[in-house]
């Protein structure tokens, strides 16, 4: 789990029918949750259908020299309401904490040309299955 | 396209059912296809059963600063056979000149601590749709 809590930048995939859809995404681990904010898009539409997700966080070196680390995982939105509020300021305390934090008033996501309007959503990722992977040269 | 021959290592994602799984790739960009080769496991025989696959490729710099791109694309295997030789051919040449050439002799892979047998598997990815996103200061 240090290596969650070192690395940080992920990608995250997730699934409508059977098409997948991979990018990437900022974390803060805590207590076997990733926890994020993100704008509202493609990933957040698919999520809400469909929670299954995996991710993949690395450090690679080389195509000889890797570690990689893979999850699979559950999506669950921390929505302002009474029920998910603690979680939710937790994301933002540990998203804020990490420097992770996505500042609306400084960032803009363009997606082909078009700027969206920003909502934000909280989320985490429950770890179901945690699995690492290396090559080494020998 | 200049990204995708720059940037080589990207992420790959498929899926079985509703569950995606998402492990780094690295290949060869060349005309709309991806050239990779690999290891027999779950993301080959998760793509034999469906070829819808979504690879991201980007250069991070921070989470205010990144650029990434997405393709949506089909898996197509390079088998060693009369029809797809040459394309196996050209796989072979490419990768070997972008170095990353799979030297089984040098690498191992170990999976959660069991080194496999080593079989090699070509394959391409086509290309079916392509999108661009960053995020940079204002």
């Amino acid at each position: 789990m240090d290596f969650l809590t070192r690395v940080r930048l992920g990608r995250l995939a997730c699934a409508r029918g059977d098409k997948p859809y991979v990018v990437p995404l900022f974390f803060a681990y805590h207590e076997n949750n990733l926890y994020c904010v993100s704008t509202v898009g493609r990933k957040i539409e698919w999520m809400r259908e469909n929670p299954l997700v995996s991710v993949e966080a690395d450090e690679i070196h080389s195509a000889q020299q890797w570690e990689s680390v893979i999850i699979s995982g559950r999506y669950e939105e921390l929505a302002d309401t009474p029920e998910t509020r603690d979680r939710r300021q937790l994301a933002g305390s540990l998203l804020q904490k990490h420097h992770l934090w996505w500042e609306p008033a400084y960032v803009k996501t363009i997606v082909a040309g078009a700027e969206r309007p920003i909502k934000l959503v909280y989320f985490r990722i429950r770890i179901e299955d945690i699995s690492g992977h290396r090559a080494t040269l020998t």
